[in-house]
């Protein structure tokens, strides 16, 4: 593990449910990131040496903020054994995926892939065996994948709970940005807009609403800036729709208001339905 | 209680467990609402005759949709004895209290009340007894409010395990337009835009952010209406808010970005830190 949050050590956490004699080796820079997931039990042994940590893994997980991924992918490597596999846990799949495939040799030890998991909680002391459980894993190949690691990276997060589809890197990131970017985006500029004088009226439907407002600053502007195109639609799609909402409010158009009810309730069954 | 829904019936609920010799008379024009209120435990009689409803309660608390809250008030008046007291569970008040008003016989036995609480099920088989504790209740006297009922009214609602904090009608509606009235439309924005395609990648952050957007639509419609000036008011500054990231994102911006997830984050550990 490449970096050990939330995702990375929840990773090592999680293969160690399914495999329980694997030596899952964490580097990190920070000497108390490390402390830390040795004691949560999310590596089995750690080192801030990258050469030392990936030299005789199989698998390399990269779980380092998006902006990092695909330099480090190259970086490792040229520092792993020839049969070695590299994945991320990223938020974002098109500029790491295409970044790493601009470096041939690189592009045949990687996969992207982007479990769908997680909380507003950073650190390995938050990661758990089971948040990959009946989770969505999105897995990206090219036309450069090589397909044995395809099967493999895919057997993994199977092995880890999760359930595995296939997209492209870039259709990746256009789903994400309306699932998931586009509401902590949402959720952060309300929780940013309070009024001070309002803040004690504040009841479970606010909190509800901006619970991923809490999520790490830095990690979700690297996400903005690796995004930016799809993020920026997402963002287009919201405030058009909020702007029909203010004038269907304004005029008293209480049938605009209510299909756009209806809409949002029927989008919630379907996901509550097929996601649950 | 008039009208037993989720609200009304947690009302029926909670009086019961402060008071258990209490009657209480619930009123509704659906029979299938009148059995279920009585299977719930939520009124211990149950009528669909509004005079009988009323004659000789002490108090009575209107829990119909906003647009028709006025209306009753001033009708039940006319009905309930001299000393009778007259409250409400709307989510909006202005209009309600202002048109009461301008009927000085209503006025004289009406006080307004909001608690914060509920969810996005409707009906009394969702009352609960302890719905209202520790959440807060606005009341929203006038200058022409009865002082003495104006004590009772606190009083009930602090027996049912609330605070109670006292507002103009006007700055209610203010200030619940920016932490329930925004966040339900925003969320219910939300959910109405996700494309198809996304539907099975929706994760546990965008099911949280639209969670409240399962509300009822026409409960909704008719809080826009009711509230029109302080929604508007709130979703312009919804949308000049998503105007300015989306330029951020969109020129790469990251400190704009950072700023405004870092106030979010803080107004967040503030409601929690204040309000839990």
């Amino acid at each position: 593990m490449i970096g050990i949050g939330l995702l990375g050590g929840s990773v090592g956490l999680a293969a160690r449910r399914a495999w329980p004699d694997v030596s899952v080796v964490g580097f990190a820079r920070s000497q108390e990131t490390l402390a830390s997931a040795l004691s949560a039990g999310a590596a089995t042994e750690v080192t801030d040496n990258l050469q030392s940590a990936v030299r005789e893994a199989d698998l390399i997980c990269v779980g380092t903020p998006v902006t990092l991924i695909a330099g480090q992918v190259i970086e490792i490597a040229s520092l792993c054994h020839d049969d070695a596999l590299i994945t991320d846990v990223g938020s974002t799949k098109g500029v790491i995926v295409r970044t790493v495939e601009q470096n041939g040799f690189a592009a045949g030890k990687f996969i992207g892939s982007h479990p769908i998991a997680g909380g507003e909680k950073t650190g390995p002391q938050f990661a758990k065996a089971d948040l990959f459980d009946q989770r969505l894993v999105v897995v990206t190949p090219t036309d450069s994948t090589d397909p044995l690691r395809l099967a493999n990276v895919e057997a993994f997060w199977k092995s880890l709970g999760a359930n595995v589809v296939r997209t492209r890197p870039e259709q990746h990131d256009d789903i994400l940005a309306a699932t998931s970017h586009l509401p902590h985006l949402v959720a952060a500029v309300l929780a940013s807009i309070i009024p001070v004088e309002a803040i004690p009226f504040a009841g479970p439907g606010w909190r509800d609403t901006t619970r991923i407002a809490g999520g790490c600053p830095e990690m979700w502007a690297a996400i903005c800036k690796e995004n930016r195109p799809a993020i920026k639609e997402q963002l287009s799609r919201m405030i058009n729709s909020l702007d029909l909402l203010r004038n269907a409010v304004d005029s008293g158009d209480a049938s605009t208001i209510k299909n756009m009810l209806v809409r949002a309730r029927e989008n919630r069954q379907q996901v509550d339905h097929e996601n649950s």
